[in-house]
Order: structure tokens, then sequence, then C-alpha cells
């Protein structure tokens, strides 16, 4: 055992979102040898997937590592549970019902699998290779098509009695408030705060003010870098949308300070683009709502990784995991 | 060492209550030895209050163990620091600031104190000796005066980053709702779910009802035993009470399963007394406002121990917890 070189062991970290698979080859210092990606959405059976996945990468693998330095894959995957392996009732993959990934894939490539979940895996990359680097307590928060959220408390993450723990995005923070498009649920973070409840919010306060910006686009063409661009000309609408916006996420985090105490909250995804127009109302109305015990004393902050490596690197440490 | 008969080593729990303090002698198995309690509220100066407890305890102690045996103490406490062994800023109590508790009972007692906010020294007894054990991941929800929590996950308390995770009662549940009477926060989910909230509501309704029975009692002694009393006897206007509290806490717990995902909530404390009065519209809303991959699996119970002890059993698990 003692010949093993750790620095040359390998292994295989995914990122399964909606429309692309990302993967990357990473070694024990979190560098990414090679990287690549395919499409999730071309395949309606997840065996043809799998498959086109192995032919892939295979090659890869064999021009970096010997077999025996290959030491399992780690993989981010929407409603992926970490106790059972498997792909859960994902509404965004084309996958139905449970799928046991994690078997099927050690079955193709003869090593370990480890799963779970996408803002999971951004948080275990954040926690080893980003911003949280040393921090025992973090909530990391993904604000993307969709919100998402990995919580680590005293060190590690907190998957809770089923595995699926650390769903932020369906918390309701407006009771009877905005209806999901998907979950049908009345007033959830996602809602508002994902890229899409930013689009929602803004084609409702375009309407409401005939001399914004935000009228001059065709209404398929507003989404959430339509509104920061019309922001950074100074349209006062797209200011309001990322502050409206910045409102209801600083109220749910307030929130979930009071759950955890964490040490910081990173927030990641293509929302955080819109920099201070989101940060600073964000920050204002979570201290608001804190008791003063909490006040002033949360990391704010943007998370400092690629969006893509994050994932890759996350899902990668799943397999050298304690 | 191995001369040490553990069945014989005796732990002193303490629960620090605004009014009372109760304390429990505690062998390894979690029998209470003895009980007693002194006020808390009669003395403004902690030195003479740490002073009178001991004069109090120490005759016990000498009864049931030698100081070999007396392994350390235990103290939940509002506002109680674990990281610090501090009280800090309590509303509750008399003694202001920040009070290095409990190193001014060690100095006292000669042993190693250990302390933590009151919730959470509930939830440890409850995991240890009650409803929860075995469990690895549940949440304690304590309805008295005011509403506190206790937040197991992967079978541990979660004390954050500065000690002060879970205040789940100071959690907005409705955003710019119910001012609070001590915090001045709106809508916390302690406005409308702990027994001085629900007074509130009750005093609220039976002004919109003429007709309920409630308006027999005089203003000041509108509570919760009153209101489930008329409850009982088919007020529906106390029974609209409780299925508003409830609907306010079963959204509440909702969110807070989505953070964790446990195993169980626990109710506990002196709201309980209202039985399925509160429980039915606390499981409907809770379960109405899950995620489907949440729905059904989580038990909501009431709380095995009597209250007084749990808190007392908790508080002396400190001790020897690793």
């Amino acid at each position: 055992m003692a010949l093993i070189d750790l620095s040359k062991q390998v292994a295989l970290g995914i990122d399964i979102g909606g429309t692309n698979t990302k993967f990357g080859l990473v070694n024990h210092r979190g560098e990414i040898l090679e990287k690549g990606s395919i499409r999730t959405d071309q395949y309606g059976e997840v065996e043809e997937y799998i498959e086109d996945l192995y032919k892939t990468v295979a090659p890869l693998l064999k021009q970096h590592c010997s077999h025996r330095q290959f030491d399992g894959i780690g993989v981010g995957a929407p409603n992926a549970n970490y106790f059972r392996g498997t792909i859960e009732h994902a509404p965004n993959l084309r996958w139905k019902g449970i799928i046991p990934f994690a078997d099927m894939m050690t079955k193709k490539f003869g090593v370990p699998c480890k799963m779970t979940n996408d803002a999971n895996a951004a948080a275990l990359g954040e926690l080893l290779f980003g911003a949280a680097r040393g921090m025992k307590d973090f909530i990391m928060i993904t604000l993307g098509t969709g919100v998402g959220s990995g919580i680590v408390s005293g060190g590690k993450l907190i998957y809770g009695n089923d595995g699926f723990a650390g769903e932020l995005g369906h918390t309701i923070v407006k009771p009877g408030g905005r209806k999901h498009w998907s979950t049908g649920s009345e007033g959830s973070l996602e809602a508002y705060a994902s890229a899409t409840g930013i689009a929602v919010t803004a084609k409702k306060m375009r309407a409401e003010f005939p001399e914004s910006m935000l009228n001059e686009f065709p209404e398929e063409d507003i989404d959430s870098k339509v509104v920061f661009e019309c922001a950074k000309k100074g349209d006062p609408t797209a200011i309001e949308v990322f502050r409206y916006t910045g409102q209801k996420l600083g109220e749910a985090l307030a929130n979930f300070v009071m759950f955890s105490s964490p040490e910081a909250i990173l927030l990641f995804g293509g929302v955080i683009k819109a920099g201070d127009f989101i940060l600073k109302p964000t920050k204002l109305h979570m201290e608001r709502n804190l008791l003063p015990i909490f006040r002033n004393k949360v990391k704010l902050v943007f998370s400092e990784l690629d969006e893509a490596d994050a994932a890759i690197l996350g899902a990668s440490a799943l397999v050298w995991e304690k």
C-alpha cells in the first residue's frame, strides 16, 4: 500500500445538468487534468447516456492514469440521493422514476461511484477548493434557472434522514405568494430569486412602468441578463427588479441564519453576475430580519470558483470523502 | 482508572428559566437521583444566585456521591453559548450583558461546567432518554412562553459557527406580520405559536366573534389554557385559534423540513397540552407546504418526557457528551 503515490490518484467528477453534462478528471490537489462535456438531453434512455459518457471518458482516463490510479466517480445531479446513489423523479431530466445511477456507473466503469445533488456538490467544491476553505459552517445558495442549496454544518454536508436535505429554494418566503411554474407551491424562494423568477418579476414591473428600458425588448428576450444590462444603464425599473429580488432573498437568508448560524453564505450561479444590484439589497434585508445576536456576523459573499469547475471539483471530492 | 464504577458517576443537570431554576442529580442511566429548584428571578446579582444554588445543591451531592464520582455540571439556559460557556443578553433574565456563567460555576463547585440553550438541552434529553432515542436527525420545537428549538443533524446538535444556531422561533413566517412584543420583528413564528402568541390571537378573535365562550373571561385571564378549555367545550372560535396557530406552525415546520430533512419533529412545552386541536392543523399545513419528495415521511410527535425532566436530563448529558 505504501507504494501508492496519492498525488497520482485520479477521480472523475461529473456535473449533470438538464441540458449538459460536464466532467473532469481531478487529482488530489483539486487540479482538473482534463475537462469535457456531453449533452444530457439527447438521451431518452439512461443506458445510452452512460454508454456514450463511457466512450467519451475512457480514452482520457487511459491517457492520464492507470486503472489502479483511478479511485472512483463522484456525481452531482438534480434530485440525487446521497444514501441510495439514485436520481429520483428529477423534473429537469428525461429519465423518469428512480434511477439506480451509481450502481449503473460502477458496473460500466468498474470503480465506486458516489452521488449527491448538484448544489451539495458545488458546496463541497467551495469547501475544499474555494471561498469556504477552512470554514466549518456555511450555506451555499445557487441562483441559476432554479435555486439550490448545500448546507455545511460542523464541517459536514447536511444530508438529513433521507439524503434530500437542503432544498432551500423550495422554502416558502411569502405564504400565498407567487405560484411556482413547476411545483405549484405558492411563494417559494425559487419563484422569486431564480433567473426564471427574476424574469417573471421583470415582466410584471415593466408592464407597470411603460417608460422602462425593459420595454424595448420582446417578451421572450426578458431574462436576468437583459435586466442586468438595463440596470447598468441606470434604468430604475431594472434596478427595482433586483432590489425586490434581493429583498425576498435577504428575508429568506435571515431565516437560514437563525437555523444553522453559519460563518458565511456563499452565493453562486448566473444571477450573481448582477453584482451589487443583487448583493446590496440582499444584505440589507438579511440583516434587518436577524435577531440582534446574529447581526453583522455572517459574511455574504460570491463564490470564487468558476461555476462549472465548482460542481466538478465538488463531485470529485465525494470520492475521497471520509 | 478501571476502578471507577461508571454507574456510580453523577452529573448535575440545571435548567435555568426566567422564573425558576430546576436541577437534578443524574446518573449514567438517566435516572434522576434527586431533584430541586430555586427561584431565578430573586437574584439581581448572578454571584448571589450561584452562592445560594451551591448551598442548596452541596448537601444533596454529599449525600449521593463522593467528589470523585461527581463528573460535572451541565446547564441549559436562555441565550447560553455552548462554545463560550456564557449567557449573553438574555431578555428574560435579570443578569444583563455577557455572563461567564460556566467559569463561575466551575470556580464554585470545583468541576467542569458545560452549557447550551434550554431548547438544545431539551433536545439532548429527548435524544438520549426520550422519543428521539436512536434518531440521527430530528428537530425539537419547544412551545412555551416563547418558541425555542434544538436541531439534531447526523446525531449531533447543530451549534453553528457561533454557538447560537437553532433560533427557529425567530424565523419570519409572515413577512410584515404581527409585531413581536420583545424583539420588534414582524411575523416571527414565536409571535404566533408561543403561548403568548396564542393569547394574542385569542384576544383578537374573540373581539370578532361576540358569541364566543372566550368572551366570558376577563382580558387578563385569556391564555392558551383557557383557549384549550373553551375548545374542549366545542367553542368554534377557540378551535379556530388553535387551527390558525397550527397553520402558522405547520408552514414554518415545512420550511424546517426542507432545510435539514429530519426523521421527526418533536413538539414540547405547555402548548402541546392542546393535543389534536394544535397537532392536526399543524400536520395538515406542514404536509401541504412540502415538496412531494418530503411528504408523508416526517413524524410529527409530542415529547414523551416530563417537561422539567427533559431539560435536566439533557443538561446533565452535556457532561458526558463526546
